[in-house]
């Protein structure tokens, strides 16, 4: 079947100014600006800035981006009322998909050169506010819409566990927020890309990517990895664990291994250091970060030499759980960070490039058969 | 940009035992048996049991199947009370798209070979009630769940209407769940796939799929299609319209072209004999078939040359419309057959050739660039 691109590898869908990478010497790059210097020296709205219109903000442009993403954090009561109506033991994505669904099917609005990027402005903000319900639905606290802030991180951790954040904690969210806002085109973006090849809106755009996303072998990652440290329990049982399971049962190392990464995923080295430095806060977060420093070791040992290394959903988990979110919420964080690359992605799509995506499949069934009508069928 | 590969064209991202599409001589065939035959000598049962199994039902095989469906109508309260929870205004695939969210944070199950297909088959039940319940909440009607009959296609039409169906009915709306239950890997379809390789859900896929079908170059155009004969009125005013709109203007025509059939779509002449009975019932529907005809003429006329023809979404409207469904409902009726494609082409590709799809992106964006900080940034 050499005419079958199996998993769509190394096809190319689309054109690109928003994310650089390359796989085989671990660099990521946001129109061209170095992820750990977006990190070290930005904040998410400005990556929201460079992704949409194309640079980083001046000072006036990230003022009245900041003013925007606070003037959004409202959405319809129905839409709570909906997040709220489901089972607290829904999964947190399918409840986001649910949210934005009807959010969706409520705006779904046309393509519009001169708005789609305030639409997608109001969409990522509109994303915290969903996030935030939804671990308030399952926690059975009441709903809150986040509170306009200096900082879309401050606004959606005030609102998650109202409280005051620290600094750290927001610069932690922050970071997370900029590791996960885009990664070129995964399955998440290259559902929302075929969403917006049929011209449907940008809300269901975003609802075909968090279908996607929820999968384990991509955005379910970080909890399937971080449920990998709560079924060791103990640093000490790190080798036998990884000896009956990943070696002996050949189950696959959650957290590891990435189709473009061939290198150590340069996200993950970000997020490592943030888990160091959060997780000390707690013996519960620490232990969990010792944990997967073994497991990591034991995997690079393992798979360095089939090139499968750490990605960024390996120590990401350390990073949420020292920040006080359960592990059922790990993929929703992600989701809400990526809004911004799905939405820059479409946007560019739709704008640019646009055509209807429709692939062949390659018939291999019976050949021609005539009806036999059921009477006669037996 | 000769690596990209735009909107997949050609592009084969898997097989399949399912679906058989001749674009240049306009032949359709599912699991080898040709379009005309299904409608003609068989019914959408069966057609679930030939996509699911690889074969037509013997008797038995059909009762249980039939069995199956009857007993999988019911859904979640809470999923109802989601479907009128929202604004009665609501775009009816976003409603959907929200139900079968909902469905999908309740019900998410693991893959599992074993039963996959009564997934399946369950989820083709529960979209029945999803279909006929988004009918109800738009037109202020309280819910129902369909009753168990002898057929699919008449269970889903007395829950809608809450009536009882003619035969004709019955046979019409049958003939539309077959003509729409597959058409191999079109956008929805991939949507799907792409959530499918991720490990995600069952429902989660559909909810892709879902998303991506509303879009007016795809699921969208049943209703596209029909609201230029509602545009145009009245028959003797198609001409002006035509030259109008499509020559002078150069909108595209909805319901014609196709990016795989080079002629005419063998389901748009199935379509326009169920059509041609069904609108003799009233004046109204026999005048919007008149105009459809006439727009059928001129778009022939005017663009046989350029290779595009009647699609299956042409004359798919008169069929709904002269059964008594408002065009707002048009795309969720196409999404209630369509359900049947996209959960046998998701369940092929993940028993049999799975693989996380995950294509690239060409960067033609800044080369390296350093983060100025944002207080020195101007
Ligand atoms: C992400 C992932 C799906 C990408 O892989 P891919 O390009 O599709 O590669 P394949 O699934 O074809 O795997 C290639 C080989 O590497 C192995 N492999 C890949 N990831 C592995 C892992 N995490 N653990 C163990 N083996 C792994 C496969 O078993 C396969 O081995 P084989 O050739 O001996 O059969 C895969 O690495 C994976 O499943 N990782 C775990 C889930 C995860 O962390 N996802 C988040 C990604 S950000
Ligand atoms: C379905 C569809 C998107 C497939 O087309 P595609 O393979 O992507 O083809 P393209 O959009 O690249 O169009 C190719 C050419 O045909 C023209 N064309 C295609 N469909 C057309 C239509 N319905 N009316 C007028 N022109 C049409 C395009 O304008 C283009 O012309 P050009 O080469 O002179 O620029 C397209 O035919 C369409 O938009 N049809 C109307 C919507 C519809 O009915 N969709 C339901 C499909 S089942």
């Amino acid at each position: 079947m050499s005419q079958i691109s199996r998993g769509l590898e190394n096809v190319f869908i689309k054109t690109t100014a928003l994310t650089y990478i390359d796989g085989d010497n671990g660099i990521l790059r946001y129109g061209g600006f170095d992820i750990d210097d977006l990190v070290e020296h930005t904040s998410f709205e400005e990556v929201i800035h460079l992704m949409l219109y194309g640079d980083l903000p001046t000072k006036v442009q990230l003022q009245r981006l900041k003013t925007s993403l606070n003037e959004a954090y409202e959405i319809p009561q129905q839409v709570i009322d909906t997040i709220y109506s489901l089972p607290r033991e829904s999964d947190a994505i399918g409840m986001m998909e649910t949210a934005f669904s009807a959010l969706s099917s409520i705006y779904g609005e046309m393509w519009n050169k001169n708005t789609n990027k305030e639409t997608a402005i109001k969409l990522i903000a509109k994303a915290s506010t969903v996030t935030a319900n939804v671990l308030r639905a399952k926690e059975g606290k009441k709903p809150v819409i986040p509170e306009s802030s200096d900082s879309f991180a401050r606004s959606f951790l005030s609102a998650s566990f109202a409280r005051t954040p620290t600094n750290d904690e927001v610069k932690a969210m922050d970071a997370a927020l900029i590791l996960y806002a885009d990664h070129e085109v995964p399955a998440s973006t290259t559902a929302a890309l075929v969403t917006s090849s049929t011209l449907s809106d940008m809300y269901s755009c975003v609802v075909a990517a968090l279908a996607a996303l929820k999968g384990p072998l991509h955005g379910g990652a970080a909890e399937e990895a971080f449920k990998q440290f709560l079924e060791i329990g103990e640093p000490e049982r790190t080798e036998e664990w990884f000896k009956k399971k990943i070696l002996e049962e050949k189950s696959r190392l959650m957290g590891f291994g990435h189709r473009v990464y061939k290198t150590y995923d340069p996200r993950a080295k970000i997020f490592k250091r943030y888990a160091q430095k959060l997780s000390e806060r707690s013996n519960e977060a620490r232990k969990y970060f010792e944990i997967a420093l073994k497991v990591e070791e034991l995997g690079i040992e393992k798979f360095a030499e089939k090139h499968i290394y750490p990605n960024t959903d390996f120590f990401s988990g350390v990073v949420f759980y020292s920040l006080g979110f359960p592990v059922y919420m790990f993929t929703s964080l992600f989701a809400l960070s990526r809004t911004l690359g799905w939405t820059a992605h479409v946007i560019e799509y739709v704008e640019d490039q646009h055509r209807l995506i429709r692939p062949r499949a390659l018939y291999i069934g019976p050949l021609k058969r005539e009806v036999i009508p059921i009477e006669l069928r037996g």
